[in-house]
């Protein structure tokens, strides 16, 4: 493929998307449900409505595409991928509950507690949360225990407190439920690198670790990973700003209206969008020594930047 | 210590209590929160509020226990029992909210969403659940990455869909919330062994993997794990019928009320009291090969099943 070609890119990605959903289908499929015991059926449905039949899987093929820098097989890093994902997804079917976000639609569908109930909900995200670590920690992922036991480690620290579920909790408190201080825009920076940016990292490093990089080529995958998540999230809360619930498939100005805090509400639109270009040379600089191999990667930041949907 | 004199249990098992909650304080303390973040404080709180102070750490004391019979080090035993601990934990925070069991009390304290809010208390048992693999994954655990990959993954089957949180699923349906079918006694005791008992027979696997036993000893202690688990659902089911409220720190007859499924309604007290003694006979059974060294984890069995609070 021609990488810098939007077509062959856009190819690239959704064959990879393709790929991904066909494993998660199999991890959901075959449950570890060994033994003697009842099938949850609700809780395998309700896992299933919260993962399969959309997304760009973004996460899943930037750990493919950075494990493939370093001639990792394709089928342990989407397993990889995809362990991931189970997290993403978890996330998404948490955030919705009433006592969180309260969304009733996710890509234009019923959210998981709207097509089931809250109970089911929860229980979903729990089992996926849990899947994830399972799948993570399989030798389809990696014949060496030490890369997969790293690997573990570094998802759950990108997924705790300090990453992921730490960033949910700092936005909703800066919604005001529980103190009136707003955050200034080095916090949301930080909340957001914590909240959408530590899994988007992790995918990046997740493929240096599976190719056994050395450190200064791990740190410049790093680096990559945070210009890039912090480029999502800016993109993100643009399109957000920018685009009507048709496009969008939830609904829209919905982070203006609930007080969200985001770097376009303090920098505007103009300014978010400087601050992306920025990112997205950041990112580039970091794939420097990687010469065409590189190309993939560099197309994937643009992609971040610049999509619409 | 006499393993046969219950002075002597009940100040070994109160002994790896306390040092058990030491490390979990040391964990939560020591939260993974490296890097540039905003810390958490609520979520931090409330995951503190949901894990420390009481209970009897059952589940760090049989991974302890069993690791013991084969020598293996304590310090690692009590991380990996504190690790599987914090699962329990979560279990307990998701498990009281509103939509899932609806208490405000545990253990005489308010519920962690009664103490805090509902968003609050799914983020926090979201985030003990990613520290409970963060935590195993460590080389505090076992210095042999196979070891804690393997850890792991049994951890994750045990807490997940075929396990923990598939049992609890099929416990909230068996009370008639999305059919009217009832759970026939054989179905309980399969819902039993994924939600409750799943979590103590990994407590026992778990020692004999750290122990590299070999695969007829795993299974010893994968059985006696097994008939432990029952018995402890059994003993719980039988104190909720008989304790009132001051002695278990929570609404007492609420199985009962809430239409829960319970083998003591369908057996009956009495019939309850047989299974019991079977029950322990069993475990006892399986750990004749270890001769004296298997005295704590026999007095284990007539605890759990003779347990009045």
């Amino acid at each position: 493929m021609d990488a810098s070609s939007p077509k062959d890119f856009a190819s690239r990605l959704s064959t990879v998307a393709d790929e991904a959903e066909a494993v998660l289908k199999r991890l959901l499929d075959d449950a570890p449900l060994s033994g003697e015991i009842v099938r949850p059926e609700r809780l395998l449905a309700a896992m299933r409505h919260g993962t399969l039949g959309g997304g760009k899987r973004l996460r899943p093929f930037l750990v493919v595409e950075s494990a493939a820098l370093f001639g990792v097989a394709q089928a342990g890093a989407l397993y990889a991928g995809c362990a991931l994902e189970l997290i993403h997804c978890y996330s998404l079917v948490h955030d919705d509950l009433p006592a969180m976000d309260n969304d009733d639609l996710r890509r234009g569908r019923p959210t998981v507690h709207k097509a089931y109930d809250e109970a089911t909900a929860i229980l979903a995200g729990d089992a996926l949360l849990t899947l994830a670590f399972d799948a993570m920690a399989r030798t389809d992922v990696h014949p060496d225990p030490a890369v997969r036991s790293a690997l573990v480690l570094e998802l759950a620290r990108a997924a705790g407190i300090g990453g992921m579920a730490g960033g949910q909790m700092i936005d909703l408190a800066a919604e005001g439920r529980f103190d009136k201080r707003r955050l200034d825009n080095k916090e949301i920076a930080t909340m957001q690198a914590m909240k959408t940016g530590a899994l988007i990292r992790f995918a990046c490093r997740a493929g240096a670790i599976m190719g056994k990089a050395d450190t200064a080529t791990l740190a410049r995958l790093d680096a990559y990973g945070v210009a890039i998540g912090q480029a999502f999230q800016i993109a993100d809360d643009l399109l957000d700003l920018e685009s009507d619930a048709a496009t969008l498939g939830k609904a829209a100005g919905k982070d203006a209206a609930a007080g969200k805090a985001t770097l376009v509400a303090t920098l505007g639109a103009p300014g978010a969008r400087k601050r992306l270009a920025e990112l997205v040379g950041e990112a580039e600089a970091q794939l420097a020594p990687f010469g065409a191999k590189g190309d993939i990667l560099r197309a994937t930041a643009h992609f971040i930047a610049e999509r619409r949907a």
